[in-house]
């Protein structure tokens, strides 16, 4: 990337707000180097019709009124639903600020069909999918037009971990929720960048980097104070961490600016029969089977630079 | 059904033709009692490219010029393709008669979208789906409008089996192929009619059964010898059968006379997951476990009742 | 075995009285033609101490003042133990018939060592085991004696099924109970008679044979009659049997007189990892997937043959 | 421990040596702080026969002529035995030092028995059980005596790990050798300290390390470092490690000296269903499902202080 100013990369954001996926939105929809394609909206952290309610005011709140959002898949590919714990997201998924009504329509595709048409409408090579929740949609999108795999720029996940879960000790939540959704895409032939707990639980919402937001002065800054006001507390009570991992933030992060964050090349195989390991995503940096090491998995944070690019994109925001 | 002449059953045909499945089309294309609302394809037998041109060409045979057939899913819902071993179908899918050019266009909108469209656009409880190859289309179907659960007749499927399996000792190969689409099918709140192994070999084409079809003296009745003469050979060759048993006719059968295939209610759970006995439905007529007989397997053919129907059927075609 | 009079068998009776084992017991002493070496108990109907007591008091039911009786495992190789119903063995395991103080003795030596040593002791194929119950001493004296599986004459199980269960629609109790232990068994290289459910679901104790044990006008014949006033009801009242099934004592009539059990040969796998499946014996009478045939499935039941046989060893009681 | 001369530590140690096991040897037999009970030796990194030979020998150069050391189980409980990889250890399993003729004598009795007789024979409390190979000695003893659990002081073992394998990506070389006498280990009402990779991997023996080994001067000292002059360059070659983790070895230190390993209380489950976890020691710090943190899990490693005690241990031998 010599060219001082390169084209902004097109995305597809997948996701199910929640308060990090709230803030990848955020960064994505100020932040000069995206242009977002699409917002699909996944079961996950909450119902389907909640998470898409958030989405929507969201978008109205980073301005986005003309941005695609479309509803996409309610339930994992196989097993039932995951109950969310409400108490780290909230009722709502997005409790803590004030949503706006929502400015911004929903499109009445389906949001597996909205995946397909931003992948193959775009040049080949061109959209990157950027999926910060289960992975039903893009999954089912994979299985009803396998073209995407050879037809994206690249995939680039928050999910999984290399040496630790949350929901289990061994599973991440969002993988945990549809692991056959997972394994179709970690199977499938194309790269995927995962951005999981390792990488995320650098990225920690200290009461300084709060301080930043508040200092900001913008709706949209108080909007993200307010989130992680109910995010903070909710994630210490439950998970007893200091300050809230902004999970989903780093993997657009990712995207805008590759050296934010620290990558090793892997294999990702998802256990989908384990007692205690379903839903864990088995990382071999070593290839001890043969296998190819096919993905990118997240390692390493930049943390200064990584909130100077948040706070930076924030900050464009009304 | 005290009505003498009832409304003729709307079905859907999701299949992979396969001796068998064309003979349950021509079934359903000769028999009044059915009324066909769709024919949509899936891999399975062989690839989907070559069951649909198989199906295609066997409405043509039927001579259903306006019947709509559409392709669907081309793999598994989440896992590899099993390799068909061509012996049983040939490197077609359709070995042995010569197949007509197809008279029937495909219709360009996806398998899925069409089973759901035909389902939905009829009155509740009206639709059909008859699948008799895996069950990917059905399952992918229900995840993306989960009303059609509600809103058809019922399912009467060709797969599985109670008491044993052909391609392992436990596992049906409509199943095996596709487990977790079985598993989302037999678990959707819906009556499922399992007209499995124990039943369909039963159903043996032997000898005077050829006789019977060859003294039809018509194109259609030539073209099921000629199905039969590769297809029992094959069977016999493979799996040691003295005639080859017609499972997917037993499905359309049941549907327009339930006498002719005795059920009993009974609980069917998919194996997802074991060593040996993945794609095994575990049948359980007891509720050992507290689980409610929420399906129908089927048990006992009515052989001459059965044979004299088909018979009957083909014997209405060109 | 053309010899008028071949010398009787000599076996080890590895056991969990229980109603059906008991009755095992009893034709193997009345028998000319067994040989008892030791009788082993194992935790499974009960626990082992109520077993263990009932082996001693039915081997003094049966007159065998000076048989080798030894306890061996408490509990499963591997996993939890079943709490056993004991709507269908009663609080005792045994209960109906008034127990009488046992006679016998118990041996201090660990089960599993009685029947290495019983085994090892003997001229090369002498020896033949006789499992009624759960595999875990069995498959214990393999792991400490690997030659005990050249040594044995053979091995007649009762346990598994090829087309039902009874624990759960796929598995039976012995198996179910420690499947662990039975893939160690049916996986070492020895050749293992499996009498499984399909075969004992032949030998019902209707009312007709309960009057010819009354009629015996016997101490063990009255005892029997006892067992099958409890053990009938108590298995019409949970499984829905007309008459309750004497599960083990087709195995010991098959060692007696292989002519009254007809086998096929098979290949028997034991599921140990299945949702649905755990503890059934997959059995594959083709060798699908190129394995041995390398054990025998009980198929058949000469009905009258069978109760003359133990009508004929009962009455030879005191 | 304020009594400024403790009694030494009775310990059993089972294992299968293999270079690190016969280094925790020899820590064990020089250091005042232990008093061998028995070794016991165990099929893993090398067959049963290998190790049992090696065992002998190591004792000899340890000078240990009257210790006992018996022979065990020849394979896992369940599974067949896993091939070891001849490079790290070389044929003999101790491939490197030329061994010596033993000079010890091989304990009639079986392995299992020995540790049974050691633990029972003990007053409560007392004896310290430290295996380093493949659980399948001591499950096997849990089984046939459970009160060993009760009566052991505690057991310290070298396998598993909480955020990596060796052999796969998520399991360890013993627990994957036999998962299900893990499983039974780690079941079973003790406190086990798991010493696994995440720790041994910090006891590296590195270049200066070698040098203080030969140094010492002595046979034992001349016989470490030919050891890690096969293994360092094997591991290197196999593991990618700049110096060889002499795993074994940090369970001995622990049991010497508490404060050389640092330990989290967990839960430990083992995984014997995965696809690709099999053999996992499932550590959970928090209890997230409500279980017990009944294990300790060493995470840190003091290596100056490590390194010392063993040096000076060995140093103490002839």
């Amino acid at each position: 990337m010599t060219d001082p100013t390169p084209a902004p990369r097109r995305v597809v954001l997948d996701c199910d707000p929640g308060h990090d996926d709230a803030l990848a939105l955020l960064l994505a929809a100020g932040h000069p180097g995206i242009d977002i394609a699409a917002i699909t909206t996944v079961g996950g952290n909450q119902t389907l019709e909640k998470v898409t309610r958030n989405a929507l005011a969201v978008a109205t709140v980073a301005g986005l009124d003309d941005v695609v959002v479309a509803a996409g898949c309610d339930r994992p590919l196989v097993r039932d639903a995951v109950l969310t714990d409400p108490r780290t997201h909230g009722e709502s998924g997005l409790d803590g600020p004030v949503l706006p009504e929502p400015a911004v329509a929903l499109d009445p595709r389906h949001g597996v069909d909205v995946i397909i048409e931003a992948v193959m409408a775009a040049g080949p090579g061109t959209v990157t999918l950027v999926p910060t929740g289960p992975l039903t949609n893009v999954a089912t999108a994979l299985r009803r037009e396998p073209c995407i795999a050879a037809r994206v720029r690249e995939v680039v996940l928050m999910g999984g971990g290399y040496s630790k879960g949350n929901v289990t000790a061994a599973a991440e939540f969002n993988i945990y929720t549809d692991p056959e959704a997972a394994h179709v895409v970690f199977s499938a032939p194309w790269r995927v960048t995962m951005v999981g707990l390792d990488l995320t639980h650098q990225a920690l919402a200290t009461p300084d980097v709060v301080e930043r937001f508040r200092a900001l002065g913008t709706t949209a800054g108080r909007f993200v104070v307010d989130m992680l006001d109910f995010f903070g507390p909710a994630y210490r009570a439950k998970q007893g961490f200091p300050a809230p991992p902004v999970h989903d933030v780093c993997a657009v992060a990712r995207v805008i600016d590759p050296d934010v964050v620290r990558v090793r090349p892997a294999h990702v195989a998802v256990e989908l029969r384990g007692e205690h390991t379903t839903g864990m995503t088995v990382t071999d940096f070593a290839g001890r089977e043969g296998q190819e090491l096919d993905h990118l998995v997240a390692t390493e944070l930049d943390v200064a630079r990584f909130w100077d690019l948040v706070l930076g994109a924030v900050g464009r925001l009304p």
